[in-house]
């Protein structure tokens, strides 16, 4: 944010550019242009759109970048997602710094969008977690969301989340659950992690606001909601995959959580065709 | 290198903790100490111990890690391949962020070594692409290497290789070759890719000490290596898998090149369990 | 955290001493060494012991610092909070900008510690609010808990508090709130701002976690108790002075927040002596 | 200087806005444009009119501002200072940090403007000190500015100022103006700080710029003047008051300089009105 | 790259300017604007244009500079060079700074094409090294360009340059050349610095792709060339001047690599002459 | 200051080392410790120890730096300036960036000692000026203080220069002088530049406190020094060279200044000789 994301993206293009694209510089004119597009082999959710684009906007403040969609749409193989034009040096030294960042966050968008398809109407909602890509958290949660799911706490500084060392530490589910009420912000609820129903029982009468059902089988879910009385927001996580998550959202828990949305999704097959004028014109 | 790596993985801290781990601020003393344990429930080859030991060093300059291995070793599944002690709050608020990294990382080795021994034998090598994480690029590489794998360029500055927009561009694969000559570094060797036997001979005639056999069948990989008589190393890459790459090793090109070594391994399913003193001595 | 921090605090000093402390570089040689106590004019209650600490730590890695005191003790006049051994250099050169860091979070203790006793008893808690110094929020409300209060939303990030602006955009309260729960963590809670009792009916109806009554006179605040039956949080906002904060913490509201805590507090008095080790003996 | 403000203002934009304004995010759309307009609920002299239009542009490069008012300039109570076009979410996302800055700098300003009228003619000038908010001393200097005084030297690497301690260190008075003069650059004066009038008659001997009479008497400072014969420029500084600044100011002493200017100066009542097109209209 | 030059120009700036330039902005009114004009007081090739204009560019986003010259070309004395039309602050503000750039880059390419003219014809051509001002690199070598010369490695990354010590710790001029070519890039050539003709049999041996010819008298480079039988390339270096460098050339190495081209260019006068509007009307 | 320094020489040696030292990498093991000397093969004055050592100390906390001399000594031709012991990869990575910096700033320092020894006796004083290496100038300050010099102001922030521009824009040197009186700090004095006595006896009445007298011949800097009176301080600049520095400073200036101490000084032949373990024992 104001500027957080750009820098990042000019790290990353340094990353990759270093003192000059040797090839490029080498065997292209400084002042020639060209035009690019940019399509899935596969059928894909589109994030990503901002730093696709701010790649070549930081090689070349004249690049013009058009696209038919916005993050969220599905697009099919082979059609356009994206059609750009400019310095054929900026094409060229941005594409895989571009095409890096756009068919990781595409993939988890896309993954993201079958996950939900896979819960198949009702409330429950999908979550992702904390196991993002170091220095992307932020794209990779945008990414979750273009796909339909909903994002967790961003970090450890926005939301409790009391697990079992935590209890440990504290002395029993209780104190800890008075400790967070007590340190952190009253606009924040409190979370607890339950391995038992026994644990889940503790964590209501403590007072907790969410509780975090960690792999609990299908019969045990439906065990802790009945048990809830919807006195708590219910979270299920753990052993989450497309075959199995439309059964843990119909035992009627309020959210699944899934930490390969960001950790495990594959990246989408992405290309970019640049071209010359010539060359595009006959296309 | 000289302190960016180091700049990285406090700013993956930063992103993570924010303003504070509040749950632990709340929950746990900041003079708690405590042990943890790190392992996988796979085996996996190792790699990414220096940013682990980084996260948590950053966090608490007291704290003690020890490991048997080394990066490149392989670690069987439940056997430790970390034990750290120190301040409690540490060891929890960076729990995350040092298992997001390891966890990526010993999967690309992993995948890596896997690659390299499906090529059983022969002189044929394993290379990485920039297909990898933007900001991790380093790290990635090492990983490779860690697998058994060489690292290709390591960007756009340190190496030149020509692709069909580079030709076309400067009128043809002589002039290429030869404007790659002219303005890059004597030190840098100048590789050309092809798609046909046809291109083959013609960056062959042009000087290219290396030739990229982009997406050749088999049977086209091996008209190349008779057709180079040793003029040039020859890489082979597109369509790499583990079923695939001992047939194309065999082929006799010196390199296969493989993107999904960085952009598509899966994270190794490590865990840290992090005990109380007491709890610590029962085990 | 991790690191900002300390960047904050070596900026400042680069602020002040740029390429040298010409004076004191002219005047006193490098390796002098000398001794200095800290100690206000006034009682006051500490705050800000680690941004003092680090001004001197990263001028002269050396230097040994003394305290009898935690931040949140209250310190009399005249008696020593720090103790400063090591460079005279580095104790004069470091001086202005810990004192300047130093008295202001001490101001903030202090004046919150009034504030918090002039509520005597209850259970009602006082908040701080984001009319913090900029760039150092952190360490101001870290002062504000020194001195007893408890702290609101750190950002704009980590808490949903819906306005009059909101409510105006969404179309309603009721839509306002409803979209901050599907867009926001399911960790936060809703706080929503009313001006009148029929906006917290509103509010309320509308299932709002928490409700900031604006400038609300002591009669309206016990009637939003009344109106309320503990559905929600209430937090007083407005004309929070130390007269006046007792009265409306017994009008039974949860919470009362106080920009002044942070944009108001005057200063405490503080001074550092600076003694060569001879004279130091005498005394 | 170029680019350091800019830096200073994005990061408190990202200290207060974090990964995002999550109320204004999930309530006001990204498309939605809005005015508003800034008033004092007092009179004041302004300043700050530049970090407070960075603070909108850095959010949105679109935003339009307007003011009929130049730093200096007094504004009565309720007169719109500035009025700001643009997206709303930019509006309310800056709006705290905006006037987290704007209401600090006019406060200086104002409090300034009022002692040097306080001084009410002749030609002794009111200095400021480096008792200024660490990060923010280059606004707060040209808050002292716009408010009439002059500034002291910036920091402590473009003036010298030798006090009891740098007296002691170097021997003596004598010795003291020496080693100044013999290091500093040849465009610096020496200023001395003494306590006491045989002080000063040493200081004059050693051949002083300027002398700074500490926490004189008004009778003394009478008597400073005298015997200084105008050989060095006099400056007084220590209990100036509203009340007192005025007799000091008379007994001939060339400077005042006032550390509350920037430390105590209460920040100013102004606040910033959103509207929405339709209610503007209506305005 | 992507910001890193504007960085270094931008901290080059502030070095100069710090708070403010308090002379010109005591005298010249903030919207005076003026012309300057920048010529050579002698003949030299051009070089530095892009960081003499960002200079400018970064104190005055209106600034306008003109030039009939590119960087390559040679301006004679007394030829403007650049003229300027803007702030008349930003132009005297940013005058010094832009020159003692300019200055030592056009210092760089006149030098580098005096040794290239000296060289007079045949395929010999002319290296820079490392030996470049820190921080600078990268403009350095592009006046190295510039005047003629090309580019040795960037830096220790991209070039593998075995030296004595490494031979000495590999074991011998064979191991360390197959060490080389085991752990480098495959698109990096090995390059081994020798001192004697035997060494360079021995670096022939080992296969080393170019080899550099440290200290070698005109007849051992004679000889060298004779035993190398266009096996690998030859680079001379040592003892390179003017005077000798067309004698090293027609040895028949194919490169002369010269440190003085950047560590001992004297920089070229070159003047900036300001003008209000009125006076450049009467030249 | 305060890292500033230290973050440029890790910019310098990322500039240079990158992603990794390769040969170095490739070739010693990195347990592998060593040793090295680093001397003169000329006779010089030594500046720059702190960058020096830092450079090594930034890539091998353990590296240990001996030396028999402190900055402003003169060594001898191939008397040991400082002796290394430490991490062999350390030695050889930062060797370069390590005497790239010490040769020039011993340059530096060498030719000041010149320049102050050809001035022999008086109390003339040698001045250096802004014409220094971005970035580079506090290092290259010190260097003139190491030599004997004294330092003009260190940039445009600390230290009034009134030029001819200055003076055309204000409308004479009275207003400009008096301009500068009012807006600059009360500890600076103001110098002024002027062509000719005419403008001298102008300056003077203006009452500057320097005089800058540009580019006067040694007659017409006798006639100044008669002209003055002592009133102000008199600098002569341009046209100084070893040969006439004597004769200049003999006209009874109080200073002359020189832009070539830090523009031209020609680096020093400084080398660095790393050893194995055995090989030292052997010397």
């Amino acid at each position: 944010m104001i500027g957080r994301l750009d820098s990042l993206i000019a790290l990353a293009l340094q990353e990759d550019i270093g003192h000059g694209d040797i090839t490029t510089d080498a065997t292209i004119s400084s002042d020639a242009r060209g035009k690019a597009v940019v399509f899935g082999r596969e059928s894909f959710v589109l994030s990503g759109s901002y730093p696709f684009r701010r790649v070549f906007e930081l090689l070349d403040s004249d690049v013009r970048i058009r696209s038919a969609f916005t993050d969220g749409d599905t697009i099919e193989a082979d059609v356009p997602a994206f059609t750009l034009e400019g310095s054929m040096r900026a094409l060229l030294s941005g594409e895989r710094t571009a095409l890096n960042l756009l068919q990781r966050l595409c993939g988890i968008a896309t993954l993201t969008r079958r996950m939900v398809d896979a819960m198949s109407g009702g409330s429950c909602r999908l979550l992702d977690t904390r196991k993002t890509t170091p220095l992307w958290r932020e794209l990779e949660k945008a990414a979750v969301r273009h796909g339909g799911g909903v994002n967790h706490r961003f970090g450890l500084f926005d939301g409790i989340l009391i697990k079992d060392n935590h209890i440990a530490a504290a002395g029993g589910v209780r104190q800890a659950v008075e400790r967070g009420r007590r340190h952190a912000a009253h606009l924040l609820k409190i979370e607890v992690e339950v391995e038992t129903i026994e644990e889940l029982e503790e964590a209501l009468d403590a007072g907790a606001d969410v509780i975090l059902l960690d792999n609990f089988s299908l019969e045990m879910l439906r065990e802790a909601v009945i048990c809830n009385r919807s006195r708590a927001l219910l979270e299920a996580s753990g052993g989450v995959t497309l075959e199995r998550i439309g059964q843990i959202a119909e035992t009627g828990v309020d959210f699944v959580s899934c930490g390969a949305l960001t950790h495990s999704a594959r990246a989408i097959d992405i290309s970019m065709e640049v071209n010359f004028p010539e060359a595009w014109l006959e296309v």
